[in-house]
This record gives C-alpha cells, structure tokens and sequence, in this order.
C-alpha cells in the first residue's frame, strides 16, 4: 500500500508512496506525492491476474534469491557435464512403445532413424511435444497427455548501449508492470554499473503473448521499443539489438509450462505420477511447482526414488529427506 | 500479511505464513501451516515500536539495497585517503570559539595542548559531545546542544564456527526481531555460504540498550548467547567470540543519533541551520536523514554550498541538483 489513513481517517499517501523532493539537510523535509486515485489504480490494470508476479510477495518469489552466475542454463550445463556419456544430443524421438519387458524408443538424428531398447524409460518430454510423439500408453495417459493445457509465453532480450534505468532513474533490478502488450519489463539483477545493460522489454502470457508470438522478429523488436518507450524515452537513442523468443512456438517446447486447475489435479495429473508400464513421467509437469526448474528438480527426486525402489525391491518414498514442521 | 479471507470471510493462513510441507513432486501439494492467533500476535510485541525498523517496506531500507564491500566504514577510510594532509587525528576538541574575524579551536592530542586559528569552522560533533565543549555560542544553539536527546543503542557481533543459519535454517541475510532484550537479530548479507560468520546478536535502543550497556562485556555475550540459543539451538555449540558496543557510552559519540520530535524540529532543530556567526553544524543531527550515513552526506552538501555561497558571494543554494517530479 501506498498510504494509509490518518487521524481523521482519510485515506492519505505516506513515505510508501515516493517522494516528489526527498528528505535532506536542513530545510529539506521531504515531500510526499499525491497518493493514486483509486479509480486510476482500477483502471490501471491493476487486478488483472498478469500482475499475480508480484515478486517477494509470493512464495515462490520471496527473499533471498540466488542466480546462477552466467545465467540460469549454466546449471542445466553444469549437470550435463556429469553425464556426457549418456547424453545423445540432436535425436527427435518418435515414437515411445511399452513392450513386455522394456521400452522401444524410437528417434531420428543427423545419420538417420534409430532404435533403442531399455528396460525403462524416464520421459521428460513437455506433454504438446510428447502430444506428437507415437506411444502405446494407456486412454487415462493419452487424454492427459493431449489435453492439459500449456500456456503461451513470450520474452523479448533488448540490448542497451548503456544501463539508463540504473544510471538515470536508480532502478537496480525488479519489474514494471504494464497493462499494454509488454506485460513486464525486468531490469538485470546482475553486473550493476557495467557498461552495457539487458532489459527483457516484455514477458507476456496467453492472447498477448500468442498475439506478438505471431509477429516476425523484427516486428516484435518494433513493438517492445514503442512500447517501452512510453516509458523510457531513453530507448531509441540507447538500443542496439534484441532476440525474442516464442515459446510455444518452440518446436520442443510448445509452451512455457503445464496449466493445471483444481479440477485437472484430480484427473489428469493424477494419470501421469504412476509409471505406464516401462515409462515414468518427469519434469515440471509433474509437480506442485510448475513452470520452475524448481519443479523438475523435484520431479527428478521423485521418479529415482521410484525407480529405486522397484529395481531394489526397497520402500524407497519421496521426499528422501524430512522437513522440519 | 500471512493470510487472508477465505471464500466463506474467514481467515485462513496463505503460502506466505509458510510451509510444514513444502509442495514438490506428485502427490505433494504441499501443507500451509495454520496462521497465528490475533492474541498471540499482539502478545508477541508486534505493535512495540521496535518493530518499526520493518526492512523492504520502510522508505530508508526499500530494495535495492548496496553494501560496501568490506564493510560501510570504508565508505568514510576512501574519503579519508583523499583528504590524508588535512586530518589531525588523536585530537580531542575542547573549546570552540568565535573570535571577530575567524574560530579558535583548542585540543589536545597526545603532544600537549594546541591552538588553531581558522577563518571558518565545519562542526560535525554529535551533540551530546558538543554539550562538554567549551564555546561562545549563542543561547538558542547552546540549548539545541545541550537538550536534543540521542539515542541509547547497542549492538553485538556474535562470531560463529559455521554459519548454521544458512546451513540448517535457509536464512540468508535479513532480521529476527524479538521481544526480549535483543530486539533483533540480524544475519550477514555477505559471503553467502562461506566457512565462518557473524550475526549481530543484539541490536536495541532506549532502556534495553541502556540495560544491556551496563553490563560488562562478558554479560553483554552472555546475555546474547542465553537469549539467542532460544531461538538458535546452535549458539552454544558453534560461538567462538564477541564484540559489543553501547554508543551511548562511547565517549566521542554518547548516543547513537539525534530523536527529534514534530516539536523539537521547530525550535533547537532550526537553530543549528544556521552559522553560529563563523562556526557551521553538519552531520546527520542537521538533518531528516537522522542516523543514517547518507544523513551525513546530505549535511555536507548542504554546508558546503552554503560556504561556498558566503565566500564567493554567489547565489549557491542546497540542493545543488534539483530533483525530478
């Protein structure tokens, strides 16, 4: 909140609110602005469910939050490294068929079509892409796998020739909230005061985001800049290049993540925690923390701790560790 | 807030009361602990004005916050190397006279006694100090000096084997506030994960301040460590050392900052704006930045522009940037 009430009970902005003169030395009390009118809050937007990311808010978002240094991907690289041997890049899997005693997965590489047999198979594939996929999964599996939905999400990266938010406007990383296209800006948490600087110029989801998903790069760089620009006039002298990314639109992806309703945990979800046979099911999609890498962490100590314990004949449960109440 | 309405009007505990069980994988959908009793709240001291220093939502301590490295005291050592000719240190001040046509300082320093001789004089003694200095000013400065209350304030550094908090608790930076002498507890925002660490084990004000001030060092820690242990089982087994300080009995500080009332702004406050004929006061008790660092600051600017308007007889008023609406 921006204000609070004061001793007549009206409803008046207080230091929360910002200062148009701030305090100082001497004279200098400070000045408080005007709080918003509340017709103006309402009509900003403010209660459309885009605002949900509310940062330290919320669970998910609360502090303190670490970042990985070089990028989030770099723990993804990191574990790669550990298995390397195992890891076949460039194979598009075609088909997934349970058999009596193991699992046929079927994929296609540079050198050509390929068959692999195993005993089991942990399917980490997003559900759209799995949706494409040949499999002889039961009806419940199938439905699930067709039918829940993932929800449409863009990101634009803006390259700025300098960090005008930090050195003109002293914002030091968090988000604008917009009720146009853009959705969000997000200022970089990292680097502060180098030389040059990345905005995410928008981070939109559902109708907006399919809207400027169907849009060609240029055209999305167009739109994050006119918009933006509204609200930072420093943009166009500033800016040097974008890249935006899509993602349902990407062809192994499909979405940003799986879109469950209360409804859907109870019918859906369900179909995909038990393993079909031979395949077990695992990423984010299969947990109470989709959308983060959080969630396939979890989804990725779950399904061991089941593979475990069929293949040692152990009572091996998830979580392996307890936690303090 | 940790909760809110339910559908029903009744108010149940959100994901920010926190977790017994977190949500996960599968069938962890994760269990909100139940929220706490209005009148266990109130009992707990929540409404105790020691709980005011509330962290992101104050005006002072908003995100995002810096913190220089090696700690804020190289803040004032970099501006002292830059001024290294200037500086007599071990200089203990004990008169400050106008004369006609200039300042005469009298101090001791550990060769004997001396006189300086200046045109003008910049005062940044905190007042309590001030008060025991023998001077020529006028009756509204002298009472200003001698009747502004600071405040009694204490803090402890607690140095461990390991830092558990982070550890065993997840707790990376941030404050425990407490209902008995401590006050709060404020755990490092630095060096995340390395081998040792040091918590500020208390950090009161008023009568706990004073209380715990009187206490010799070694009941001062072992007051923290009892009292902590409550809430950090670990205390006993990982402390190593201690270091307490009780500004009010510091002899060149005698209180942590200048508390002025609505009142107190009106009179003694207005009376060391201005030059007491050659003599200037700066420091944050000249401010509404009181105890803060950045109080100090303004307080410079705002005394150096005002000489350097007397000086040059030019027109140099404080702001000497204006700030944007």
């Amino acid at each position: 909140a921006e204000g609070g009430l004061d001793i007549d009970a009206l409803y008046k902005a207080s230091a929360r609110r910002g200062y148009l003169e701030t305090p100082g030395a001497g004279q200098r009390v400070g000045q408080i602005a005007d709080p918003y009118r509340l017709a103006d809050i309402v009509q900003s937007g403010l209660l459309d469910p885009d605002f949900y990311n509310v940062a330290e808010y919320t669970y998910e978002l609360q502090m303190t939050m670490f970042q990985a240094v070089g990028g989030m991907d770099r723990i993804a690289q990191a574990l790669a490294t550990r298995v390397t041997d195992c890891l076949h890049l460039q194979a598009e899997v075609t088909n997934i068929l349970n058999q009596p005693d193991g699992v046929k997965v079927t994929y296609k590489d540079p050198q050509g079509t390929h068959e692999l047999l195993g005993d089991l198979c942990i399917c980490t594939l997003p559900l759209p892409v799995l949706s494409n996929v040949s499999h002889n999964f039961s009806a419940d599996v199938s439905r699930a796998i067709d039918f829940v939905p993932y929800i449409q999400t863009g990101k634009i990266g803006l390259q700025f020739k300098r960090r005008f938010w930090e050195e003109d406007e002293q914002i030091y990383g968090g988000i604008t909230h917009t009720n146009n296209e853009l959705t969000q800006i997000f200022y970089p948490s990292y680097d502060y005061l180098s030389q040059k600087g990345i905005l995410i110029g928008y981070y939109n989801f559902n109708e907006k985001a399919q809207r400027v998903g169907e849009l060609p790069y240029a055209q999305r760089e167009q739109l994050a800049l006119q918009k933006g620009q509204l609200i930072h006039a420093q943009y166009p002298k500033e800016f040097e290049q974008s890249f935006s990314v899509s993602w349902h639109k990407q062809p192994y992806s499909l979405g940003g993540w799986a879109l469950y309703s209360t409804e859907e945990r109870q019918s859906h979800y369900q179909a995909l925690l038990k393993p079909e046979h031979n395949v077990y099911f695992a990423g984010e999609h299969t947990t109470y923390l989709t959308a983060w890498m959080a969630g396939a962490f979890e989804s990725a100590r779950s399904v061991t701790a089941a593979v475990h314990s069929r293949l040692s004949d152990q009572r091996v449960s998830y979580p392996t560790v307890g936690t303090k109440s």
